[in-house]
Order: C-alpha cells, then structure tokens, then sequence
C-alpha cells in the first residue's frame, strides 16, 4: 500500500501500467486504487471483508492489489481457469461478498451466481467483449466514475492482518485458501525485487497470472521500485515477443511450459532478449529450456516456492564459478534448486519424509527440494 | 545475524572480506563469528551485556558487527576520534563490560581505564603497531583461537530487542546512546542494499566508518547478498584509488568531505571510476562535488539520515527526466534531498518548526530536510 503511495509521490508522472498501448502513471493509478477503495465502500465493503475478482492480467486486476488493502478488506483473486463449481466453492468459502468478473468470464458466472448467496454485488470489467446485459450490477471503469477517491488509504489496521486469500489449484482435493499477511507480503515483494533485480527502470510484463499465489507478490515488488506493469489479457508468444520489443521490456516471470511456448513460436527465430530477465518457477525447468532461452540472450533465475510461502523463496543463487561455465553446465547447475532468499537468511527449515532436518548447504538443499517438488 | 550464516551457506569459498590483500571466505567470517561470540562468552558477556569496540574498519569490526549479536549481546562501536573523556562517558554510559580496542589508541584507553571501572575485559587488536604491555588482556587473534567456536549463534531473543548502540557525535551536548533493534537493523540493511544497488558480484569499500550509525547498517547490506567487504584502516586518497582499482569496487560511501579529498589528490588525475557507485551523505554535497566525481565515471547516489534513523533513510531518487539533462543540471538536483527509501514506503514525516505537516512531495520534501539539516 505504502508502496503504490511512495511511487505515486515520487514519480507521479512514470508509467505504472501500459495495457494495449494506454499509459496510467502512477500519479493516476494511485487516484484509481483511491476510486476502487470509495466504490468498494460504496457497496458496503468494510475492513475484514472479502472481494473476490475473475480478471485476467488487465490493469483492474492489477488495482485490485492495491484497492481492497488500502479499506483492510481482503482481496481473493481466483484462477480464471477453474470450473464454475471450483470457483463458487471458493467465493463461499472465502465469504466474499463483491465479484468484479471480465466480461469474457460471463457464462462462468452465470453458472455459480445461483450458488453463492453470500455475493451482494457483480462489477462487470469490459475489455474484449460486450457487458453481459443479464448479469446486474455496475461496469467497473462507470464504477469507479461514480465515486470520490478516497483522500487516503488507511491500509490494514495490523501487520498481521490477513489482507489476501489465495486458493491453492486444488491439485489434492478442493482449493485451500492461504492467507497473506501485510507483513509476509512486504517481505516477499522486497525478496522478490532484490532476487530478480529490480529497479525504477524496469520494465515488468504481466506474463505470470496475479491470482497464482498474488502473482509471486510482484504486483507489490514492481509497483515498490516504481517500475512499470505491463499488462496482458493471455500469453500469445507473437504478443509477448512485440511487447518485449516495443515496451522494452526487463523483467518478466513464467513457467518452464510458457518459456517452451514462447521458443516454439515462429517469432523465436528473430527474437533477441538480451537485456531481459526472466523469473522461473512452478515446475522445474528443464536444462534444454535454459540453455534455449538464455541462448536467446536472457537471463533466467529458477526459483521455487508454494502459495503456503507468498510465492518463490528459494533461489538458485548464481554461483562465481559459474562464469566458467559452458552453457550445457550452466543450464544443469541452474535447473537445481536453491537456497533461501537473501530477505530470508536461513530462515528455512529443509526436513525429509520423517521431518529431520536435512544439512543445509546448496548442494543438498537443492536435491531435497526438488525431491519434494509435486 | 541470519545474512551471514545464509551467505556462508551459500558462498562459502566467495570473498567476504580483503584487508591488506588477505581473503576471508564466507565460511571463514562465519567461523570466525562463532569463535568471536564464544571469546565473548569465555569473558562472562551474556545477553543483554554491552560491549564496546574502539576499532578502525578493520576485519575485528566487521566481525563485531555479528558476534555480539550473535549472543543477544549489544554492540557499541566508538568513534575513534572521541576524545579518552568522551569515549569513557559512553562506556560507562552504556555500561559497557569489554572493550576491544585497537593498539594503535593504547593512549586513549590508558587515558581512559582509571575512569571506566565496568570495564572487565580489555582486547587489543595488533595491526599497525605492537601491542601496549601495560594493558592487561589477550590478543583479539589469541582470544579468538583459545575458544572453540559456538556451533550455533542464537541470535537476539526478539526482533524489538537491543542489538547495537549507536552514540550521536555529540554536536549538541554529550554524545546520546540510540538503540538499534534487530528488525530496524534488519529493514535498513535491505533498503541500502536496494538503493544502492547490491547483488553478489558487489564490492564495498569501507570508506566509511563502521562506527557512524552503524556503518549505515552496511556491514549487514554487504554480508546480506554475499558482496566482498574490503577494509581500509584510514582513507588515504592513493590507497583508495588502488583498491578500487585493484579489487574492482563497485560501491562505497562517503561524506562530501572524502570525495572531495579524492578528486583533489594527485592520483585523480588518472584515475578512472566508470562501474563504481558510490552513496554520499553526512551533509549536503555541492553540485561541484557530484559534477567532478560523476566526470571521473562514478555515479552518485545522494542520501540524507541520521544515527537516529539508522543511517540513511532518503534519497534524491532518480527522475526519468534526468536522463536529459546536461551534467550541471544533473549535479544540481542531486545535491538536493529527498524522499523516503523504497523499503519505507510514505513511513516519514515531515515537519516544519511548528511541528505542522508539510505537503510530501519530491520538491518540497527536499527543501525542508535539507532546512532540517544542522
């Protein structure tokens, strides 16, 4: 929160967010969070209070890091790619009682609306596709129009407060909602911006969904050094590739299966990345898929974390050796996993199947948690 | 207390400190520290005690920036250019139970002993000159190597605890003790290093004293990301150019005074600076000083704090429009300060002599610290 503030005071007229080529600064988008937090409020959102929102990577989703904390309610950003019966459990049990959905998601919605009492209001956001007429409620952006921004943001009452639920995928039985602390979330938005590197230049593409475990907390990360979002509804490579290009893109995260995608594309023959940094994390990367992408001129930081831990926390730590390195070793020592976070210390406990603790240096941290990896 | 043992755990063959040409690896420093809280223990330290270093930046400060707190003990670090009435007023102030002292100031001790009857254990530290006979005591290397060394270091029972006093220079009456905690110490450590712009392959040259604020909670910075810590008993200009030169520094800090110290030296006049970021502060540098330093390839990052605030806690952030403009401009407004670190968020208020708020934004802001300032 008292980062979106500090880079809307200090650089009020940098952009925080392109999305399709329109510019918010973050002058303006902290108006926008201080709108978002008023129209919450307008709808009878007090602290405590769930919201929920279905939005894929577009700039409301993005606002919605920042709007619900400023009031202490409680952001749930859900997976759009879950059933509408995955997706009303969450709503109830989370106890949410606002759903801002994409338009595009309408007919997901239509399908739980009759299944979750609990949600008084459904705040439309249209970005590719007409406002579904059936669906009541306000569109977002006439929404936000509608009310006075906030003059301030009083933010979460304690650092312990729960300020965000995310949902596991629910790959071992229903989703299990995780809850984020403002404490847990600063230190990991600062864990984040310091492993990957980032700076008020960067530039940041939306390529790893916000609502997978609060998008690895880098809609705090990015928006604290004051760099910019860019914005992106899907990973389409040939869209990736053009925004790299035409946003200057630095940094950005995905899965080792988004990097196969976007080496696979057509425009992978002509693509140069050098200059740009790409987080990786979710499933271990192959070695083939780093020596690829970083023979196309990017560096890749492989990191690995749980929804349970605010995202990635541990770091495949680069090594002064490792500048020796041919390409082929280099790609096989990166593929390992890791150490804590600088932001850590050691301050992470590596136990077997019998809960013993397991010696702690790089080499045996890295083969017990890839072991323990799912 | 956590940074080192991750860096020894992660760098453990990587440089942690270069004195005189000597190397100390991440794992050594960490034995050492152990070795050094042990010694401490062996002389009846316990948590809570105080204990007093009268050290130059040599590698037994860095080392006392860990050891006591390794053992929830209180490290107070004097200014060695105190005068012995001074330094005894802050012993006896802090209830300081060891002093490690350097044997080039036996005199000041001698001065000292009679008035400071707390003081149980006296350590000398040989470097330059032989060690005072009279004053009874080990060896910093000796009692070091009479213990074994703690396996594990405890650390400070909470984060709200004493871990460091800090005594203001005492401008204004005697020189006031400010305590530092470990989550203060924790978060300025992180902000330095984001402001800065430290990773692993960092080298910091210790030009500035360990015993100002903490070293402006460097000691941790650097150790944080596993840089290269190189010491330097005194700042002679020809010494400082060969050691950026030889051990490729990349950061350093320094008050105006110094850098302008090192531009006026003959040695400037070759000398080349271009990678070497250096952070200034202690008071307001004039755009000559930032102009003439930035010629010579370095880049300046210009801070305002106090020992209060654990060091530095604003910086005249960069501006995008910067990148336009001529060196004279450039140099005049990054003599001007500030705003509130990334890790602090809009956490700083701003008063005026009244105690009213002022407005906070980059421009005011900057004109009312540097009001502020004595």
């Amino acid at each position: 929160m008292s980062f979106l503030e500090r880079s809307a005071a200090v650089y009020p007229d940098r952009a925080a967010c392109i999305y399709n080529g329109a510019v918010t600064t973050y002058g303006s988008l902290h108006e926008r969070v201080r709108r978002h937090a008023a129209a919450l409020q307008s709808v009878g959102v007090r602290a405590g209070d769930r919201v929920a929102y279905l939005v894929p990577n577009l700039p409301a989703m993005l606002e919605a890091n920042f709007a619900p904390m400023g009031i202490g309610a409680v952001l749930v950003a859900l997976n759009i790619r879950l059933s509408s019966r995955e997706i009303a459990y969450i709503l109830n049990h989370s106890g949410s009682k606002v759903l801002v959905f994409d338009s595009e998601l309408a007919d997901t919605v239509r399908q739980l609306r009759g299944e979750c009492p609990g949600i008084e209001t459904y705040v439309q956001v249209r970005d590719t596709v007409p406002l579904a007429d059936d669906i009541a409620g306000p569109e977002y952006e006439q929404w936000l129009a509608a009310v006075e921004p906030l003059a301030v943001l009083p933010g979460p009452a304690s650092e312990n407060d729960t300020t965000t639920i995310n949902y596991t995928s629910g790959t071992t039985g229903m989703p299990k909602g995780v809850e984020y602390t403002p404490r847990g979330a600063y230190l990991n938005a600062i864990g984040e911006a310091m492993e990957i590197g980032l700076n008020w230049r960067s530039v940041y593409l939306w390529t790893l969904p916000m609502f997978h475990a609060n998008g690895w907390c880098f809609p705090w990360a990015v928006t604290a050094v004051g760099g910019t979002h860019v914005c992106l509804r899907r990973v389409d490579p040939a869209e990736v590739y053009r925004l790299i290009r035409e946003e200057s893109v630095s940094h950005l995260c995905a899965a080792p299966t988004v990097l196969t995608g976007l080496y696979s594309a057509p425009e992978a023959a002509t693509a140069d990345l050098t200059g740009l940094t790409i987080m990786t994390a979710g499933a271990p990367p192959a070695p083939q898929v780093i020596r690829t992408i970083e023979g196309m001129g990017a560096e890749i930081i492989h990191v690995y974390g749980l929804t349970e831990t605010y995202g990635p926390c541990t770091v495949a730590a680069p090594q002064p050796e490792w500048d020796q390195m041919s390409s082929e070793d280099l790609a096989r020592v990166k593929a390992r996993q890791g150490v804590p976070y600088m932001v850590y210390g050691v301050g992470l406990r590596v136990v077997d199947e019998d809960m013993q603790d397991v010696p702690r240096d790089a080499e045996t941290m890295g083969e017990v948690v890839m072991r323990a990896m799912p």
